[in-house]
């Protein structure tokens, strides 16, 4: 089988990390070699890296932080995606460039110009096959985030002011399916985990041919 | 005062940590107020980041490292750097955006548009006054290194390959002395400390005025 690339987008509570593991489930269970990933921190380096810049008190600089996600990036991209799609695998990243456009070119004002210009360096101009981007209102993420019972110390992160910004993010995000219609593809992620796994499995084995 | 920013580059072996030193207590004895940092490591993210990317023995991509470099520099000029200048301080960094273009553009092979863009990013433009580049020859270098006490695992990373990597950065070095001949000084660091001192003291008290 070709190697293919697959990412998974969304704001934090649109059910990603979900679907990509039900995704995973079915796609095994039809003898799909897979490999599943995420950014940050799908290499040992990117771990560090991560650990480094995310899981820190420190205030960070929006470059700094710019620039680390893309470092962490060149490393996933070299030592780790693109061996295993020459290998015939397909690879699912929870995450991968999109997020860096919405997240930093939205959230931190950065130009579009810088964000591209950082993303192209990291990647080596490897674009996914197939972005599914889970859709999902501001308020309905906010709704779900209070409710999870370990994320009661994310609640607060995601006040009124990161309402703004989250909207911000989210307009991005659809700003890239306006202009990328064939690789990046708007789920709604409102309806029912299974409604939502039926079309992110259709819209995948339509993909890879399974 | 009006704040100053001064950068010493050199390959290593070139002595320049050494007049580091000796300028920092000839400085502090005539009352400059000074900062010494250097890179990468110059804030608590640099030193993580430096932890994570070259204190490791995983394999780096050239564009992570490239990358890493670009994030500590990012934090090391917004949050040390140029609040120094700004509060009226001479920052002397031990190495800076010149090691990239030297180091990164002459060994890995990328781009000079590619590493000027990650430089332009990190640093905002942010320039130093005055960058003062101890120059030895590449064998000269070898020769101190291998009678270092301390650096008997170093002497295996100078080996004849190496030598011709150290080769093309001292080239890469001395290129920018021609492209910009008023802020980056040429040392001849093969003379005793103390008269390469005497030059280091006189180009420095031209420059701040004291």
């Amino acid at each position: 089988m070709k190697g293919k690339f697959i990412t998974f987008e969304g704001i934090d509570g649109s059910g990603k990390s979900t679907q990509l593991r039900m995704l995973a489930d079915a796609l095994r269970e039809r003898g799909v070699d897979i490999l599943i990933t995420r950014e940050p921190g799908g290499t040992p380096l990117g771990r560090r890296l991560r650990e480094a810049f995310l899981e820190t008190e420190e205030t960070v600089a929006p470059m700094a932080e710019l620039l680390s996600f893309a470092a962490d990036r060149a490393q996933h991209v070299e030592f780790l995606i693109k061996p295993s799609i020459a290998d015939g695998r397909v690879v699912i990243s929870d995450r991968y460039a999109d997020a860096t456009f919405a997240y930093q070119g939205a959230g931190r004002g950065f130009t579009e110009e810088q964000v591209n210009s950082v993303i192209t360096l990291a990647t080596g101009g490897l674009k996914p096959d197939l972005t599914l981007f889970f859709d999902i209102t501001v308020d309905e993420a906010i709704r779900r985030m209070s409710v999870r019972p370990e994320a009661h110390a994310k609640r607060n992160r995601m006040d009124e002011e990161t309402a703004e910004f989250y909207g911000r993010v989210r307009v991005s995000y659809l700003g890239i399916a306006g202009r990328e219609p064939e690789r990046f593809k708007i789920i709604e992620a409102g309806r029912s985990v299974e409604a939502i796994h039926a079309d992110v499995l259709e819209m995948v084995t339509e993909l890879i041919d399974v």
